[in-house]
Order: C-alpha cells, then sequence, then structure tokens
C-alpha cells in the first residue's frame, strides 16, 4: 500500500502530492482536457507573470477557484520544477481492465501498452504520453512495486494521462492472459537474443506491448506468458534501450505498419 | 599512488562532480568500453555484497584503484542512486565538429543527432544512448545554455557517452550549415503543421536530426537553417513527444529506411 502524503493539516485543506498537477505547462493541459481541478495555488511573487494571468484566466472560465500562497506553502512541496503554480486535481480514476479491453476504437486494430513493474515515473509518464500521440487504447500497469500515476507520472505524462485510459491490475500475468484471451497478440519487449526484430514481427493486428522493468526487464512469468518477444534493431554497443524509448520505438512501429502494411 | 583528500575530512573532494560515474551498471558499462577510471569509491558497508565484488574485480584487473568510504563521503554527492559504489572518470573528451564529420562508417549513409540547447541531461543521456544503437555516427551539442555530458548524463546514456563521439560546438546554426556544407540533408524535429510527417521524407541519404529544447523546441534561428521540418504522426489529444523520444522515434525510422528502401 502506498503512503499517502498530504500537507497543509493546519488551516489549509489539505491534498495528496499524488493529486497535484505542477508546471504551467501540464496544468494548462489538464484544464484543455477538462480535468476538473479542485483548484489552483500560485506563488504571491508570480502575480504580475503575463504568461500565468493567462492560464488562470483559462482556470477562471472553468470556475477553479484560485489561491496566492507564500513562499512556505511552495517550499513545502516534494517538487521543484512548478514554477510557482500547482492545481489539485481528483485523485486519478484509473479504469479495470474489462473497460479497456474493448479498446476506443480509434486505429483499424487494438493497441496496448503493459508496463511489467516500472518505478521511475518519468519513465512511466513518458510512456503514457508516447502511448496517447501513437494512438494506443490504453496502458495497463499493477497496483504494487509499480509507479502509479503520481504527480511526477502526470507532469512528464504532459496532460495524456487525463485521455489515455489507464487500467490498474493486480496481477501482470494475469492481465496478461485476460488480454490474449480477448483476441488480442502479446508481444514481450526484451533486448536478448530470442527476441525478433520488430520489422519482422506482425504488429498489424490487434497487440499489446509489454514493457520490462528498467535494468530488471521483463519478469520471468510475464515473459512466458507473452506470445513471443520482440526487439528493436541495435546495431551499436550498448545492450539496450531506455524502457520508455523501447515503447516509443515499438509503439511507433505498430502505428507505421499499421499505416503503411 | 597519489592519496585522494575526500569530503569526509571535511574538504572538497578532489574530483569534479561532472566526472563522477554512479551506479553499478554504469561503472560495469565505464569499464566494458574501456574508459581509464581514475578510482572507484565504494560503501564500507557494501564490501560483502556479491555483484559489487564482481565489479571490483574487474576493475582490479584494470588497474583501477578501489577505496572504500564512509557515510559522510556519499552523503555529499549530489546524487541519490549511486548504490554504494562511484568511479572517477577523466573529464569527458568531446570532439569536434570536423572530427565527427566524415562520420564513422557503421551504415550506409551518415546520421547524426544534434542538441538545440536541451537542459535535462536525462533526455540528453537518453538521447545519447539511443543514437548509440541506432548505430548514429555522433551527437552534436553547444558548449552553452545546454546540458553537457555530466554525471547524470553519462548515466541515462548507460555506456553509451563512451561510445558515441560527442561535438561540442560554439553554435547550433553554424554546425548546422557545416553539416549541410558536408553534404548532410538537416531535418528539424518539429510538432508543427509546416512538418513533414517522417515516413514521407527521405531519411536514406546523409542526414541530421536536430532535436529542440524541452518546452521551447527548436530556437528560430535553427529552425531557419534546417533543410526542412519533420514530425512523428501525432494522433492522440497531445500535441508533442518528449524530446528524447521524439529523437528516439526519428532516428529509429532513419535506421528502418536504411535497412528497408
Amino acid at each position: 500500500m502506498e503512503r499517502r502524503r498530504h500537507v497543509g493539516a493546519g488551516r489549509r485543506p489539505a491534498f495528496d502530492f499524488d493529486d497535484v498537477v505542477y508546471g504551467i505547462h501540464a496544468i494548462d493541459e489538464a484544464l484543455a482536457a477538462g480535468e476538473r481541478l479542485r483548484g489552483i495555488h500560485v506563488a504571491d511573487d508570480r502575480k504580475k507573470d503575463g504568461v500565468l494571468r493567462e492560464l488562470l484566466a483559462r482556470a477562471k472560465e472553468r470556475d477553479v477557484p484560485v489561491r496566492f500562497e507564500g513562499r512556505p506553502f511552495f517550499a513545502s512541496l516534494p517538487f521543484k520544477a512548478h514554477q510557482g503554480v500547482v492545481a489539485i486535481a481528483p485523485p486519478f480514476a484509473y479504469a479495470t481492465l474489462p473497460e479497456v479491453l474493448p479498446g476506443r476504437g480509434l486505429g483499424k486494430h487494438r493497441l496496448f501498452v503493459v508496463l511489467d513493474h516500472l518505478t521511475d515515473p518519468h519513465n512511466v509518464g513518458a510512456i503514457v504520453r508516447t502511448a496517447e500521440c501513437a494512438g494506443a487504447d490504453a496502458a495497463v500497469l499493477p497496483d504494487r512495486r509499480s509507479a502509479g500515476v503520481n504527480a511526477t507520472v502526470r507532469k512528464a505524462a504532459a496532460g495524456a494521462a487525463a485521455y489515455l485510459p489507464i487500467a490498474r491490475v493486480a496481477n501482470v500475468s494475469e492481465a496478461v492472459r485476460a488480454l490474449k484471451k480477448s483476441g488480442v497478440w502479446v508481444a514481450g519487449a526484451d533486448a536478448g537474443p530470442g527476441a525478433v526484430e520488430m520489422e519482422a514481427a506482425d504488429f498489424d493486428r490487434d497487440l499489446a506491448l509489454v514493457i520490462g522493468a528498467e535494468g530488471a526487464g521483463l519478469s520471468q512469468l510475464v515473459k512466458r506468458e507473452c506470445d513471443y518477444l520482440v526487439r528493436a534493431p541495435m546495431l551499436g554497443s550498448v545492450a539496450s534501450l531506455n524502457a520508455s524509448v523501447a515503447a516509443a520505438v515499438l509503439l511507433y512501429e505498430a502505428l507505421r505498419q499499421r499505416r503503411c502494411p
């Protein structure tokens, strides 16, 4: 169980750091996505900033309460790149696997990305962002030993967490079995010699790409459940790509094969 | 052997934090790449760790001096993910643009990635890693208002900084002009409507991909120097990809076009 950290338990309304959207761009994306922000906290010394004022005008249009804060408020936050403005979002609304299985009807085939216990929120956020850009139907991630959709993920996702359905599951292997049962081919990303190079793989059908954890890669149990393993071509002297980069290269290969079969 | 002063004694360490390689995997990659490490500092309480002992055995084979340190040494470092071991590398040896222009002769055409003032070292490191994996000839980055090759970049590059030549230039626009003069086509990554979708672009020739800064994108000056602008297809509700993801998708599209023209 994740520990929930709160701030402002005194005279300020308490909120969970996981539910904070920080930085002008991320808040702007959240507003554009129609997220029902509970409030925006702005640094007193940023009152005159033009870009921020435009943001606050858009927040006002959507009846989001704005509150000005002194330095101690911002000093108490566990993130630095807030640019003097944070918004409080409702707790992230995860989907369930059965909800996302039918897909969103965006492309000619379904496309999922399954995260096998990734712990770096920057990677999780970057993958959510890329999956949304590449027209994926949903991301799937486990509820334990994995980064959940917290403030850092939302920030790295640049607003995509408000669009891409994200299903939280108890068990990744079981999720893979459920995907296969629903007719989805499951390809595990693996840099090892047992993997097929992506251009030789058929991604032009219902597909789930499973991305392994940073360092450890796919767990053995999940690997065994995959229909096959797939990798990007590796020409250099380094053995593997960063997890979010591998996900991006594979997601875009899937998109390419569907557009130019 | 020269005795090293260390921070435990209340003095500045006799090395630059930029030249630190930290974490077992990164140090292992540096050793494998033949980097002439000046020394390895290991936490006293990690002495019995099996994985670490293997690393130290490999260091010994290469005559890298090892020194055990108490908690104050590690507490003084500006990075947390060191796993109780840091290595001191020689200052990073940048190449010059004329040195990298002829390429490494790896592929049928030259491939460069130019970083237009990226400031996030994780992005720079991830791009260096991806460029090496995709068989690029070199990365080019400016010497000011840009992340240089520091400890965080080396860590994110997972050893690739020891293989991929990285040229540091005074001016990105001038570097782009020099690339064009040497017969390289220069494509700027841009998510805007003036950009060609990458599959419609001809990457099967000498090519430099220019990646813009996080948030700001390509500078106007650099954009004007590019032969054309290019982007990954964007299907979702988010306007752009993360800089290191955009670089990866474009680099792998270049690799694909060269392999399957």
